[in-house]
C-alpha cells in the first residue's frame, strides 16, 4: 500500500503505528527516527520500524508518506527541517493534539509540492515510550483528520488509508473544532487532574493525609503522571479553547460550593444528571480496560 | 471472638465485612439487616450473614458488637432507633465517610450502657452492592477510627479487634482532623469528577465531543458514576471542609486559567510538580489495581 513510510518520533504513538503498520503489511519498508539516542535501534528490535536513521533528513527522503509522532512543541521545528528534504508528491501527517497551530506551521514551511493533512488518534496509555508500543492500540479507536478548504485531496486518501490499516475509525473535523472539542474532553481533565494534585499536596496535612487518599484519589489524579512538557505545549498551542473550558469549570465547581455551603439538599439531582451522562458514555463507549 | 455482630446496611462494605468476619472466623453468629428486601437473604447465600433479619430491633438484640454499614444520610434515623434495642455492654460503630456528624448523633441518642466509637475504611469500588462484595476489600488498606475524650476504651480495643480480623490497618484520628483530610483526598475528588461530567456535558457539542473522549475523561469521571444520595449526604455533613477545599481548588485552577492566557512558558514546572508528588505517592500507597 506504501512503498516507504517515515516514522518520526518513535514514542508510544510512532511506535503503536510502525507496529500496526508491519502487522497489516501496508507499507514496503518503514523508515523511523528519533531524537534521543538508541530509540531507532531499540524501535527495530520490537519491530516497529526496519530501518533506523540517525539524520532526520535521510529518513524522510524519498517516503510517500512521512507521519510527524513528536509531541506537538517539537512539530515546528521538525516541519521547518523537513521541508527542503521532502520527494515531490509526498503525503505529510502529524499526531498531535492540537490542529489549528501546527496546520498554520505546515502551510507556512512545506513545500507546494508536498501534501499535508492534520491528524490526531484519540487513544493512548498510561505508560510512555517505545517499549509501550502496541500493534492494537489504535484498534476501533476515534483517529481525527482535519483538512481544511486548501488541503490536497491525495493527503486525505492516503491518510485515511492508512487510519483504515491501524484499525481505527476515521473521524472528519474542521481544525478549529477539533481543538474546541478536545480542549473540553482531554486537555482540561489533565489541567483538572493537575490542579487536583497540587491543591490537595501543598496542603498543610498532606502527609497524613497521603494515607487516606484511595482510589478515588488515584483516578482522579492519574493524568496528573503525564509528560509536563507535552502538556505544556498542549497549552500553548490550545490555550484559547483551554481558558474557554476552564472558565466553565471554575463556573460550574462555584455553583456547587455555593450550595454545599447553604446545606442544599437538592445537590442529588444534579450529582445525578452527572451520573446518568457517565453512565451513557460509558456504555456506548465501552473501553476494554472499564475496570 | 464475637459472639454475635450486627451487621446493619447490606452493601459493598456491609458485605464485604461479613464476608472478611467469616472468613477469619472472628465470629461465632453475624445478623444482617438491610431496608432493600431481599439484601439480607442475598447476604447469606453468598456467605456474608448468617442469619437475616427483617426487624431491625431483632438484628440488633443481643449482639455485642454491631456495624452501622449504610451510607451516611441514614444514620441519625438508625442511632436513634436501635438505641432502645441495644444489650447493655454492646459496641456499636459505623463506617460512614465522614464522623463529626455522626459522633454527635450517637451521643445525642445512644445510651450510657452502650460504647460507641467512629470508623471509616479507606477502601472502596465503582461497583456497589452485596453482590459486589469480596473478603479482601480490606486487606493492607487504613481504616480510621476516631476515638474522642467521651469514648470507651472498650469500643477501642473491640474495634481495633475488629480491623485486625479484616486485615486492615487502625489509624486513630481526631473527628474534626479526619472531616478535613478526606475532605481533600475524597470529597474533594468527587465534586469535581461531577463538575467536569456536568460542564463537558453540558457542552453544545458534547453529542460529537463524547466520540473524542478517551481514558483521561473516562479517569477523571469516573466518580460521577457513584450514587447521588450518597454524595449528597456527604455533603450535607461535611459542608464546611468540602467547602474549603473547594475553594482552595478554584484558586489554583484559576491561577493556572490565567497563566494558560497568557502562554506561560513555565508551566511545565507547576506539572512537573504536580506529577512528582503523584509518582510519589503512588509509589508509596501502591495499589494493587494500579493500571
Amino acid at each position: 500500500m506504501f512503498q516507504r513510510v517515515a516514522i518520526i518520533g518513535l514514542g508510544l504513538i510512532g511506535g503503536s503505528i510502525g507496529l500496526a503498520l508491519h502487522k497489516a503489511k501496508a507499507a514496503q519498508q518503514i523508515a523511523g527516527y528519533d531524537l534521543a539516542k538508541g530509540v531507532s535501534n531499540q524501535a527495530r528490535r520490537i519491530g516497529a520500524i526496519d530501518q533506523p536513521y540517525s539524520a532526520l533528513a535521510d529518513a524522510v527522503r524519498g517516503a510517500d508518506l512521512v507521519i510527524l509522532a513528536t509531541p506537538v512543541g517539537a512539530m515546528r521545528f521538525l516541519l521547518q527541517e523537513i521541508a527542503v528534504s521532502l520527494s515531490p508528491g509526498a503525503v505529510v501527517t502529524d499526531v498531535a493534539s492540537t490542529k489549528v497551530q501546527v496546520i498554520s506551521w505546515a502551510e507556512e514551511f512545506l513545500p507546494a509540492s508536498v501534501a499535508f493533512v492534520g491528524g490526531h488518534p484519540m487513544t493512548g496509555k498510561e505508560l510512555s515510550g517505545v517499549q509501550a508500543a502496541d500493534a492494537t492500540l489504535f484498534q476501533g479507536r476515534i483517529y481525527c483528520l482535519t483538512p481544511t478548504s486548501r488541503t490536497h485531496s491525495v493527503a486525505i486518501t492516503r491518510v485515511s488509508a492508512l487510519i483504515e490499516a491501524l484499525g481505527a475509525r476515521v473521524r472528519f473535523l474542521e481544525p478549529g473544532e477539533h481543538d474546541g472539542q478536545v480542549a473540553g474532553v482531554s486537555h482540561l481533565p489533565f489541567i483538572a487532574s493537575i490542579a487536583m494534585m497540587n491543591t490537595v499536596g501543598e496542603g498543610a496535612a498532606w502527609s497524613d493525609a497521603s494515607m487516606l487518599a484511595a482510589n478515588g484519589f488515584r483516578d482522579i489524579t492519574r493524568l496528573a503522571a503525564g509528560n509536563p512538557e507535552m502538556y505544556r505545549d498542549i497549552c500553548l498551542t490550545n490555550s484559547d479553547s483551554i481558558t474557554r473550558w476552564l472558565n466553565e469549570y471554575i463556573v460550574t465547581l462555584s455553583g456547587l460550593r455555593d450550595r454545599i455551603a447553604a446545606h442544599d439538599r437538592s445537590l442529588d439531582e444534579t450529582f445525578a444528571s452527572a451520573q446518568q451522562m457517565r453512565l451513557a458514555w460509558q456504555a456506548l463507549y465501552n473501553f476494554p480496560d472499564e475496570q
